[in-house]
């Protein structure tokens, strides 16, 4: 199935001189969504996998689905402030400023095979935050997984020391 | 299975006087999530579906899940700015202030069929605005779907004209 078909370009989103890939079309149509969540899993392979980590919000549109195919648990790794219980945090430099990303402290046990995954791969600013979130707890990243890679951004290069697979490319 | 007690209580969270319900132990036990995503779909049961709608962010959890599952498509309801495209929204009182949601207006149908899905039925504030918005695009309600249901809340009491359903009770 061509995916790209059902991403939209959205200029001057969410700021001036950006264009986003809106990927709604694509969730909303029924053979659609289905086939790339296949497609997803099979990116992934038949490798162990313990634990599946999706980020706030897009994130958690795949990573649930995954790990219920993986059978493995699903961790969501939220903005500050969001999640309730005792957390770890990493911080990440955007444009002007920074951000903060957390993850509850007992999401990942020591030695445990991860997947993290996200809708998109940009800066790669985000997904380095993340695996270092993991590192911390003692979880082993087996795969930086994502639908979109914005190639012309560089991310992978955050990410040299890791396995990254994207199905869609730009 | 006991999904209750994978759910976590959090005093004081998001702030004084409120005991959060925490889901993240169920969603990070790889066999909880599985049972628990099952039931849900079962909870909706045979008929036809065309749409499942997720509200932002912790209705993404399982709302795209249940889409493919039911041959459907997902299509998320967002907080006022983060869609991109042609979109319409609604409003709906807090305790203090109101708060607004979006939906992509080409992301459901006239006539088309939809559940809705989030992972707590509070107040009911939310669900009743989502349901205004599916309503706006001609969309037909066929069940509000909830993992939990705090009762003492008395939400059910908002959307008393739409058939709901509570995997769990407070």
């Amino acid at each position: 199935m061509d995916f790209k078909k059902y991403i939209r370009d959205v200029e001057d989103f969410p700021k001036k001189g950006i264009v986003f890939k809106d990927i709604t079309p694509l969730l909303q149509n029924n053979l659609a969504i289905k086939a790339v969540s296949q497609e997803l899993l099979e990116s992934i392979g038949d490798q162990e996998v313990n634990k599946v980590v999706g980020m706030e919000s897009r994130g958690f549109f795949f990573a649930p689905w995954l790990a219920t195919r993986l059978n493995a648990g699903f961790v969501p790794v939220r903005k500050a402030g969001k999640l309730p219980f005792n957390k770890i945090s990493e911080s990440y430099a955007l444009e002007y400023g920074e951000d903060t990303l957390e993850m509850h402290a007992d999401g990942i046990l020591k030695g445990e095979k991860v997947v993290i995954h996200d809708d998109v791969l940009a800066t790669g600013g985000t997904a380095s935050a993340v695996c270092r979130l993991v590192e911390k707890l003692g979880g082993e990243i087996v795969q930086c997984n994502f639908l979109i890679e914005l190639d012309f951004l560089k991310g992978r290069e955050q990410l040299e020391e890791y396995n990254v697979r994207s199905l869609l490319h730009y």
